[in-house]
């Protein structure tokens, strides 16, 4: 760890999904002394999804540096970070001194984009795993993981398990659990859904279709993200 | 249930924490034709904890009627929002028309001071149950606690949980459950430190520290908040 204090970096995009750095946001910003930015291309402010807005964004270009820089994810928003070359170059800019490069749900597939994954295994949400293979990456079914000094998150809500296992890398268990505390971090889901593997079938088929509905455009963007990347 | 789609409001105050009302906003703005809204005395930019703003909040005196009012906490902020007259009637007023009242975390320390949970069971925080006794309220330690129409949620994530419950209460379990995938929310906390009871002794003792610190103040607010409501 540096002697100054550790600048975490999300790095958003209009639509962004907001729990996705929402929930890390909460349990980084309480790491000691870290200074936790918000960042988008032109700054200012950044519309999530449901009528939710945030104020105050910085540029990303006006960032020199920072220890950890996460990249959250979107629904079709996503897919417009994945071709959005000024985007995709402040990332690798901030990914290049960053101790950690990180993700949270497809937030993957826009480090994917960015050429930041390649050789290494990562997380995403469950429905897009495969779209991980094109950026050169091996899927994980798996809630967070670790490949060097690429830490990524699955789904939404594994921004929270994701950002608590950051904070016992970063700061020691005993902060991490100290956090988890405080934020009373003890789960306890009305019902056993959340996965593929648990959710009733006719949830997962229905989650499915739904998906299905945006997957074409998605591979689409995907394989022309992947294509730019190996240009 | 009424025709129109669902109102669901967050009545929010200066430095809110955030992932108290995230969480549910997440899971909520996927409830079928909802309307989310973020609301504040003052309207215009609210600042959470953390460096974190929100923009484009309404004024909760714009806001005709709601189906669902929900209060979320705050460190110090909580103690405001308790002893905010405006906020309090603003609130009493919506709660009057609303199907479902509800709080995350400390917001039920406000519910209480706004005199509505008199005589009901009640959630908060781990840390401030006790406080909700002034109010006329039974603490219980549950994640999330329904008492009538009163709808309590535990500490912080515990919003979460809370929010796919009264998704459920809704518009039916299979709604939930299809959220809770699409949002991955299959919780795997990387330590077992999430409440009093299972956290390490010296976790417990160091958080518990940390509280004291305000818990003089938090103390005295409450009793001149239940002071108010008595008279």
């Amino acid at each position: 760890m540096s002697d100054r204090e550790p600048v975490i970096v999300f790095a958003l995009f209009p639509g962004v999904t907001q729990l996705d750095f929402t929930g890390p946001h909460q349990v980084l910003s309480a790491l000691p002394g870290a200074e936790v930015m918000l960042a988008s291309s032109a700054g200012g402010t950044i519309e999530a999804g449901g009528g939710m807005n945030f104020a105050g964004v910085r540029r990303l270009a006006d960032i020199k540096e920072c220890d950890i820089v996460c990249v959250p994810g979107g629904r079709g928003a996503t897919d417009n970070a994945m071709l959005d070359p000024v985007f995709l170059a402040e990332l690798r800019r901030l990914a290049a001194g960053a101790r950690y490069v990180t993700s949270v749900c497809t937030g993957a597939l826009v480090l994917g984009a960015a050429g930041l994954l390649r050789g290494k295994r990562a997380a995403t949400h469950w429905a897009w795993r495969e779209l991980l293979v094109p950026f050169g990456a091996t899927p994980v079914a798996e809630r967070v993981v670790r490949d060097g000094n690429v830490i990524t998150g699955g789904g939404v809500t594994a921004g929270i398990d994701f950002a608590l296992a950051v904070v016992a890398e970063f700061a020691g268990a005993e902060t991490a659990q100290a956090i988890q505390l405080q934020i009373e971090y003890a789960p306890a889901p009305p019902f056993d859904a959340g996965s593929p593997e648990t959710a009733p079938p006719a949830i997962l088929a229905r989650v499915r279709e739904r998906n299905a509905a945006m997957a074409v455009d998605r591979q689409r963007q995907v394989a022309e993200a992947a294509a730019r990347l190996g240009a």
